[in-house]
């Protein structure tokens, strides 16, 4: 039987029933209502959207509907993380073309709830509609608190030459995992990069432990180190320098792929939703952990505001061969 | 020079121009950062999604772009009011296909600006990526006051028998317009019909006035009287009988399409954003003004629970050729 077949309605009850744990219970209305309503205390509300189109942001030779559904809610996510936020509801707005049966409907839910599950949030509404192309748009709440009449956020524009630049786990990983599933070889050692390009993980506990430390400065890697402290670089009016000796690649990345091409990817790769933080050194020490090391991979300058520069180990300047993804662009830009 | 050639990041500062006073200037991080963030009061936050997609929701050869930014706008706007909230911000997800200019993208965005301008809420973020079918995300989120520990919310599920159905507006306009669109027929009187179609206005007010009368019940008309009362119907459960000698149909769509055509779309013609309630006759004669009246068209029986049945003049039942839009159907059901 196929979604049109089974009406919009008994559509929705079916997914409310495939969520499960993932389906809000704390919400005020029931789900079918004209809008999803909830209780908020006084503070601040964060609040992200994506849309994840298939072609643009996901293929389906090189991931499953699970795992659609896991990533379209770990990159909403992910920006409530980089706020320094903590998630709590989504709303899900699936499009679905005929080519996608109520089986894979099925798996997208289950990728979506699992997903809700892990990041410990729920879906309190949604949409879903017919189109010709399969675009699932995700928006995301959560809530930071609220001290002495201020809130503490982690914002792009804050900034200051002298700070050193961190990024927790490795960057790059979810690139090498896909141009791994690329080239067919994706078994063995190559499983840690798959996983991180299939079900990528947001970093909501760091971003929460960067908050508390007094760090006021993050944004997560969607789009390549590059392109995203080059975001910091712009909207703080400053210099960043990366020193490429110091990048922490993943061990797999760097034996199945070379080192050179593990930096090429940490630099110009996109969708690790690895965190990338301003912050002294000290304060990066204090939030960096043994399951999850923040790495001090630069500092920020005074010169060459809004640009950031990589520098390889002999101190020569490097320019990757691509400096990240854009979504409006056909393909990354040289 | 297209949105593609000119990279999302200056794509972004060209809308949050472009939105002007639509864009939200009480948020915690400028447009541009990983997320959204304002200040919230403890009370209760309403939230809705609605994905709108060229082909399924809407046809460039029966509205402008500026119509359809509108019209996105509206249709979340109006969930919101069918909850007795007060919409506050946006987010707004566009997909773009080659098809759609720099031009025609800002269009959009001056529609957005008009019924977030005419709505009173601002866009606070969003998201712009590349796609194969014009698809235009919209969550909006809203507020409801909280008084003595509990939130009055309008619901779909507190319909009781003895209860009076009543309707704002005039039901079946929108659908008229888009018919006479269709048929080329749109000068003189038929401009109040095209302009129902093609700028919809959301009824914040009246649902507001209505939570101050004590109203608990109602529902904002998307899919046509049929089906929207039916979800009422359902999720009481309860039966639900309209007297169409009672409907308040537009004069100009009796003019020129016949009563028996201007009571069908308003059975099985959805869009028109009227609200319709359940209540006593005196709560809806309270609520009930001279620029926008509601009409009393039936009433809540304990019989045919989840069924709506309509009954015409002489009191003989009537089947509507439409009972309503699915929006996961190619054509309404029969």
């Amino acid at each position: 039987m196929s979604g049109s077949e089974l009406g919009e309605f008994a559509l929705i009850e079916r997914i409310v029933a495939r969520l499960g744990e993932s389906a809000a219970q704390n919400i005020l209305v029931p789900s079918g209502d004209d809008a999803a309503a909830w209780a908020v205390e006084r503070g601040t509300l964060v609040a992200t959207t994506d849309a994840f189109v298939e072609g643009t942001h996901w293929r389906r030779d090189t991931m499953s509907f699970a795992d659609v559904g896991w990533r379209v809610i770990a990159a909403n996510v992910s920006d409530i993380a980089a706020m320094g936020a903590t998630p709590q509801q989504a709303l899900v707005a699936l499009v679905i073309p005929p080519s996608i049966s109520l089986e894979d409907l099925d798996e997208i839910i289950d990728g979506i709830a699992e997903a809700c599950l892990y990041h410990e949030l729920h879906v309190a509404g949604g949409d879903i509609v017919r189109g010709n192309e399969a675009t699932f748009t995700v928006t995301v709440f959560g809530s930071a608190p609220q001290e002495d009449e201020r809130t503490q956020l982690l914002r792009r524009d804050s900034a200051q030459a002298g700070d050193t630049v961190g990024v927790s786990g490795t960057p790059g990983a979810s690139a090498a995992g896909l141009a791994l599933i690329e080239s067919n070889v994706h078994r063995g050692m190559a499983n840690v990069l798959v996983a991180a390009h299939r079900r990528p993980i947001a970093r909501v506990a760091l971003g929460r432990a960067a908050v508390e430390a007094g760090i006021t400065c993050a944004i997560d890697l969607s789009d390549g180190l590059m392109q995203d402290l080059g975001h910091i670089a712009q909207r703080s009016v400053t210099g960043i320098e990366i020193d490429l000796s110091t990048l922490p690649l993943a061990p797999a990345a760097i034996e199945l792929m070379g080192e050179q091409r593990a930096i090429d990817l940490a630099l110009g790769g996109g969708e690790d939703f690895e965190l990338a933080f301003v912050a002294s050194a000290g304060d990066l020490d204090t939030i960096s952990t043994s399951t999850l090391p923040v790495t001090a991979i630069g500092r920020v300058v005074a010169e060459h505001p809004g640009e950031t520069w990589a520098f390889n180990a002999e101190g020569k300047r490097y320019e990757p061969p691509s400096t990240g993804w854009d979504h409006l662009r056909t393909q990354s830009q040289s």
